[in-house]
């Protein structure tokens, strides 16, 4: 098989596991699936779950797109790549869950190659958590999980790869981290292919042992209207994120990608309040004081 | 007075005017008011009213920035006048009705100046009206109270700057405008300083009675939860246009400016909902069909 069917196989399986265990957690709702085709080639499948008992919406999105000359966005940071062939598969999730206590979460996993003789191909991925009541031991889990996906290829690789998670999923305007992190990584592909490809499937498979077991111990907490508005209100902060820094929603966006399929990274509901601050010590307070910025988590610095 | 002081003086005026009929309109809630500081020169007054009868937010925001060195994002498009010192001073408001049969609306209006001795100035501004269950006679009003204030400083200029509108507020990612437009104009300085400010002046004192007979003759019409359900969802292309494709936002936030300030454009309530379509000859259809795309409303290229 050739490295893209490979990478598109394992992804496909990853979509398919993702869901079903997503649809087994939820217990109620069940993702609808939208197959699209792009003009220029290629196409994908968005698989949306709205109004679920856990999830009030999941989507998880696979595109395989391809084409014989690369759109110019594309080659932005890679001239040397403008005007070749290109391929690129991939798996995006984003899922909202109803109840306050139980964190948001995004996952990306891709795989991009260009030209046809020594192709030049890199893979790309992560996923990081938005909680907004955090649970310390939730976030030591979370990281702990990414830590130890990253372990059997290279002892720097979590440290590095969680710096720039950081980085990236970073509100400037707003001087706040968009969750607690995890892993993000790009143009990974100096071990070459197989070891490469078996670090992404380290990663994709971590993805439901890092997050299962937060949703299945936080979805029974009670909460009230002052737990549900303060949601609404930092989804917002989702919402800023994606649409005024994410690299992949732009792009998708200018690229003539398809619109629904994007935007599905979107919360169903949202609010923004005018100069909004959190009560002092409040349990908001901590979520500003204590998360929304990058930390050691795991003291790996010491 | 100096170009500056004069449209200073008439921008306050304006701002407390608009806040005075929009109080008034709401008959209920009250506008509070939030100066602020700009560290590097300047500063503004925010006034924001929440949760009144008529407005869900309606928020009016003044600013006279200056420096002695323009943001090198600010030249971007002027490198003449890269490290020129500068003022800005500008009115800016976006108000969210509640009831959905009432159309959101925006409007600004600014002046800018650069460089000591022969000074390079202009004004800029407009308004443009976004409905949920637009009235054919509301939109006809708005359009001919736009003209009407045009007129007098040439016979083309409504037709120009009204194209200018619906070319600025689109969004392409959806193929749709994100209203029935109205008048923007930027670079207006061809006719001298006086004729200049007088056509900024005609067009400010305009916005009032392009906006408030629509107010009072849609704001007693009975609505339900799919009105609101629609109102919300539309609610969505505002955030999507303004973190987007607004210049002023993305400029804003980017060059360091008050964040609060900034988002106060931002709707109060929002919701998204994947790869929804309006019923075919459906109210929320004709919206589609009829008024999102660039209309000649009132006849002028026949």
């Amino acid at each position: 098989m050739s490295n893209i069917d490979q990478v598109k196989e394992y992804l496909l399986g990853l979509q398919n596991q993702i869901c079903n265990s997503v649809e087994k957690l939820d217990g109620d709702a069940q993702f609808e699936r939208d197959a699209w085709q792009r003009a220029d080639g290629g196409g994908g499948e968005s698989r949306v779950l709205t109004n679920g008992k856990v999830f009030e919406q999941a989507g998880v999105g696979f595109s395989h797109v391809f084409g014989d000359k690369m759109p110019p966005s594309a080659t932005k940071h890679r001239p040397d790549l403008a005007g070749e062939s290109f391929q690129a598969v991939g798996v995006s999730l984003v899922f909202h869950p109803l109840n306050p206590y139980v964190p948001t979460t995004h996952a990306n996993f891709r795989f991009f190659t260009a030209g046809e003789e020594n192709p030049v191909w890199w893979f790309g991925g992560g996923f990081d958590l938005t909680p907004y009541y955090p649970f310390h031991d939730d976030v030591l889990h979370w990281h702990r999980t990414a830590r130890a996906a990253c372990k059997p290829f290279g002892d720097s690789l979590y440290a590095e790869y969680k710096d720039w998670c950081d980085t990236y999923f970073y509100l400037q305007h707003r001087d706040e981290t968009r969750g607690i992190g995890g892993l993000f990584f790009d143009d990974v592909n100096a071990a070459g292919f197989d070891d490469s490809f078996a670090f992404l499937r380290s990663v994709g498979n971590a993805f439901l042992p890092a997050y299962q077991p937060i949703v299945e111990s936080r979805v029974d907490h009670e909460y009230g209207d002052r737990q549900r508005e303060f949601q609404l209100y930092r989804r917002g902060r989702y919402v800023e994120f994606n649409l005024i820094y994410d690299r992949g929603t732009l792009f998708g966006l200018q690229s003539g990608g398809r619109t629904e399929s994007i935007l599905m990274s979107l919360p169903p509901r949202v609010r923004w309040e005018y100069s909004w601050q959190p009560d002092a010590n409040s349990p908001e307070a901590k979520l500003y004081d204590h998360y929304l910025r990058p930390r050691d988590w795991l003291g790996e610095q010491q």
